[in-house]
């Protein structure tokens, strides 16, 4: 059965479950009057919500439609089945209880203001699928103003999965991140998260490229607030030009960008050792095959076909995990280098064709639930 | 085990459960690539969201937990352990997939933005343990907008099952909606709901009281728009005092309002055949002994130890079952006396002690889902 056939049989891939039966005894306990007691109890001190509540263990997954899969601005409507669909990942991956909400408005300070309306009802907030630059200050703003996690996970779920792969990379290619150059592909949420969280653990020299070439200081056009940032931890020589001249002598390729941007020529100007992550979806940047053409050592892609697939399924259900049963309010860019390095940990031997446990591999939540403990 | 007791050890009342299992094969077509074919298919045609989706079987529970229960204002935190309830008696009696969202805001237009917003999520929303008159206008402009049906139970649930208590009492005690004097205590959501699906109905002669007495034109104090509004509907000869003065000659008794108001000499003066409908929660405006004692034949009450339990379990599952299935986007009067007259009529032969169906009577759900079907 396909996709379409299935959610015209089914609906809604989840569906709400009572955790105890209705009968005429649990009635006056589970609603009126005993409910009453409860209420009371939290009305006194709040905190308790994420103790006696569906706080404990829910969180809203929200998403205005803006930037969807490679779909782009589909609305909310069309959202819902993809948000649906992690909905159930978070369940039955890290028994996390997540409900979806999408949104009709893509007013950056409306979704602000609606998500932090709507906070009391859960313990974290997942943001997905929000475009760039507009994800990057809501996800800000919300974490100014909540108490609960707040974690887009379009950047920092990318971000820590694709640290992990590196971390094993370097392993197998034995290179040191301080001394290595890495270009990403793309500044949407995903390439900014990453060169963040690349350079917060350790990397040096980071040039980022975009549709209209490399980052730079006083580039003319096709800046945002967020690139002018990255300047601040990126391209620290301010070297200027296309993507394919930056990729001269880097050792790591890091595409979260468009399809078909290089060939096997590109691969062949990187130095020793080329580590390509092509992860444009469902179309790569450079397909493994050309790649290994062009005299790649290691390739990781976004889609199951081929070995190594960098697929944040393997941190967003762990992140939750531990968050929630560690009541942690931050997710801080500590806990995200702590969650790559013990997810890259689950490979015992990196090899080339495996620098990244499976996406199913159960214990990716364990690995990274466990660095929110307290 | 007693309700806190239930909540330290379980957390939430309801949980989120996949409806097919994640397995290596079925994780493309639940989720990427396979859901991106759905995901086209909506955005092109947004109607489809209600049968591909959790829109086919999903509503909000909107609460801003400003008066919850008999505690009152006590905020959304405060609030969510009753919506948690409602929505587990939603999935258990009805089906229905509810999600409840408490607000941390009670700002009657900003609500009603922020359901907007959300909508697109949900096949239904049902406002809940919202203030009068704020929820008037909350649920007036939600029904505009929407084109989901918008459903405020604390009004229209409690008035229908009201009208169908009433509906028996009257064969019982064999008078006519036309010839009635009916006494509402309480002009609150349920009180003033009550009164509009009663003049529906066919009543000509109802009375409001509030804690001022009985609301007439031009009384200088305690009036707003919907005790404005309500006069044309009420108070024929606009009658002025007290409650205890308006129940003189009164056949109909109908209590949504405060504890102790009346007494055994109260019931005396009202005509032939009292009906006292005390259902202030926990304690009643007059209590079944006392009203015994003042001569009432047939009494109902709020509260589970008497017979005749009015609650609105016996509606709020139906109404948003048979709107769901048959995709009604506004419930109309025509629907809630549909449903009165259908739910009383499980009761094949009325008595003074079995004037509606106990709340747990699973014919009830059906009874008023079936009113909506085209």
């Amino acid at each position: 059965m396909n996709s379409i056939q299935l959610s015209k049989k089914i609906g809604g891939k989840i569906e709400i479950r009572a955790k105890k039966r209705l009968t005429k005894k649990s009635l006056p306990v589970l609603y009126t009057p005993g409910v009453a007691d409860v209420s009371r109890k939290i009305a006194k001190n709040k905190k308790l919500s994420f103790q006696y509540t569906i706080r404990k263990n829910a969180i809203a997954i929200i998403s205005d439609g803006s930037a969807v899969l490679g779909l782009g601005n589909i609305g909310p409507e069309g959202a819902l089945p993809v948000m649906e669909g992690k909905a159930l990942l978070f369940k039955e991956l890290g028994g996390v209880d997540a409900f979806p909400i999408v949104l009709k408005t893509q007013d950056v300070l409306e979704i602000v203001k609606i998500v932090e309306a709507l906070s009391p009802s859960f313990g974290g907030i997942n943001l997905e699928d929000i475009s760039a630059p507009r994800c990057f200050e809501i996800e800000k703003q919300l974490k100014s103003r909540l108490e609960i996690p707040v974690f887009h996970d379009d950047q920092h779920g990318t971000a820590i999965v694709v640290l992990a792969g590196l971390i094993n990379s370097l392993k197998v290619i034995k290179k040191d991140i301080k001394e290595i150059k890495i270009v990403i592909s793309g500044a949407g949420a995903a390439g900014i998260a990453i060169a963040k969280l690349l350079f917060k653990y350790g990397a040096k020299n980071i040039i980022m490229s975009d549709s209209r070439g490399v980052i730079h200081k006083k580039r003319p056009s096709g800046m945002n607030k967020a690139k002018e940032e990255i300047l601040s931890v990126t391209n620290p020589e301010n070297i200027k030009g296309t993507l394919k001249k930056a990729l001269r002598g880097a050792d790591i390729f890091i595409g979260v960008s468009a399809p078909k941007l290089l060939d096997k020529h590109d691969i062949r100007k990187m130095n020793l050792d080329p580590v390509v992550f092509s992860m444009s979806n469902p179309v790569p940047e450079i397909t493994p095959e050309e790649a290994y053409k062009g005299g790649a050592k290691i390739i990781a892609t976004g889609s199951s076909e081929y070995p190594n697939q960098i697929n944040n399924a393997l941190v967003f259900p762990g992140i939750f995990r531990g968050a929630l049963d560690n009541r942690i309010a931050n997710i801080s860019d500590e806990h995200k280098i702590k969650a790559a390095k013990s997810l890259a940990a689950l490979i015992k031997k990196p090899i080339c064709g495996k620098i990244i446990p499976a996406v199913m591999d159960r214990r990716a939540v364990k690995a990274v639930a466990r660095v929110f403990k307290i």
